[in-house]
C-alpha cells in the first residue's frame, strides 16, 4: 500500500455522502480519535428485512472494533446464526455544540461522528475473547479492567462479543461558528455557539461491601 | 381503546426484548420524556438490504417525531422514493452513569433509551412543514424559533422533513448502583457509579454581524 493508503481508509460509494462532502473525512488518525474518545456506539442491522439500531458498548484495539452483547441479545444471536457474519453498520457520536445562526435555516451542531460499515463476526477464540472483554472494560474506563475481578468461565461463556473489522469508514466533522447570509448579520437575534460536552459528575460508592479508596484512574473523572 | 392502552404502547415481537425484560417499559409518559430531554436520535434504515445509521435532530409533536435532513441526504431521498415510506428505527440514548462493579462482567451503564420502529415519510404539507421545522429548532433550544429568521421559500425546499408515527415504541432503562455477586464483596475493589451527563458550557458569541445581549432562554443555559 502507498503511504496514502495507510494514512486513511479508502472511500467507497457507501461512506461518499450526497452532500457536505467537505465535512467527511478518511483519515485512520482521526477517525481513531473519535472512536477513542466514546465507549458507546448505535449499532443497526437489518432483521426481517427492516432496519434495527440499539446502543451498544464497543472496544477500538487496532484495526477492529469489539462489540459487547450478551449472548442472549438479538443482534448477537443473529451475528453468531449468520453464515459469514451479520451485515452492521454502527455510528459513534460526539456533539461538541449548538450552533445558533440568526435564520433558522442555518442553525446546526457542531459533532464528530464516525461511521462504520462491515460485517459483525462472534469473537471465539479463547485468548482473543479475554482480550476483547479487557478492552472493552478499558473503553470506558481506561485501566479499570486491571483493578476487578475478571470473568469467571460462566460469565465469559455469558457474554458475547463481536467483531467488526475498520475497512469501511468515514468521520465527519462540523466546527465553528454559524454560517450566516449577509443579509441577516444585521437581524436582531444572538448568534453563536453554545458549548456542549460529556461532563463526569462526582464518583458515588456502592452502600454495600468493602469500602476502598477511590482510584486514581478515577479521581480523575471528577468534574471532567 | 382502555385507559391502559392509552396510557402505553403496544409491545410487539419487535419491541419484546429476548433479555433483560424488567428494563423495558411501555409507558407513554416515560417515553415522552425520553424522547423530549434529547434532540438527536440515530436513524437507521436499509439500503440494498444492508443497513447504515446515521446521527439526526428530531423533534417530538404528540405522537409524532420529526426528523431533520436536506433534501439531498440519502436517507431523504430514499424515504423520498419508496412507495408508502421507508422503514426506520431510530433510538435515542441518554447516558446517566458508569456502573463499576467489583467483577468485570458486572460493569455496566446506566442510561434512558427510547426505540421507535416505523416508517419515515416525508412532510409535504406546507404548514405541517413550517410547524415541524420550528419544532426541530425549538426541540433543540426552546423558544429559539420565536427569535430567530423563519426560513424562506427557497430554504424551505432545501429543507426535508420526515414525519415517524409513535406507535411501534418502547424504553429501556437501567438505574442505580452494580450488582455484586455475593463472594465479591469484600474484593479491594472500588464499587459504585460515575455519574455522566450532558454539560452546557458558556455561549460563545459569533464575531461577525451585529451583537445582541444574550437572551434569557439561552443564558439558562450555561453551566446547566
Amino acid at each position: 500500500m502507498s503511504q496514502t493508503d495507510t494514512d486513511r481508509y479508502l472511500p467507497t460509494p457507501r461512506t461518499t455522502p450526497t452532500r457536505a462532502r467537505h465535512r467527511v473525512a478518511y483519515d485512520r488518525d482521526l477517525v481513531h480519535a473519535i472512536l477513542d474518545e466514546g465507549w458507546l456506539c448505535h449499532l443497526a442491522f437489518v432483521r426481517d428485512g427492516l432496519p434495527a439500531v440499539l446502543p451498544t458498548l464497543y472496544a477500538r484495539v487496532g484495526e477492529r472494533l469489539y462489540l459487547h452483547g450478551s449472548t442472549g441479545a438479538r443482534p448477537v444471536r443473529e451475528a453468531a446464526a449468520a453464515p459469514g457474519g451479520m451485515p452492521v453498520c454502527l455510528t459513534v457520536t460526539h456533539v461538541d455544540g449548538l450552533v445558533l445562526a440568526r435564520s433558522a435555516f442555518h442553525h446546526s451542531v457542531n459533532y464528530r461522528s464516525v461511521v462504520v460499515h462491515g460485517t459483525a463476526r462472534p469473537v471465539t477464540d479463547a485468548a482473543e475473547r479475554a482480550r476483547a472483554f479487557d478492552a472493552v472494560v478499558d473503553q470506558v474506563v481506561p485501566g479499570r479492567s486491571a483493578d476487578c475481578r475478571p470473568g469467571d468461565v460462566k460469565e465469559l461463556a455469558a457474554t458475547a462479543l463481536l467483531a467488526v473489522d475498520l475497512a469501511e469508514v468515514s468521520a465527519k466533522v462540523r466546527a465553528g461558528g454559524p454560517i450566516e447570509e449577509p443579509d441577516d448579520l444585521d437581524l436582531p437575534h444572538w448568534s453563536g455557539v453554545l458549548p456542549v460536552r460529556t461532563q463526569y459528575g462526582a464518583p458515588v460508592a456502592a452502600d454495600e461491601g468493602r469500602r476502598v479508596p477511590l482510584p486514581a484512574y478515577l479521581a480523575a473523572y471528577a468534574g471532567r
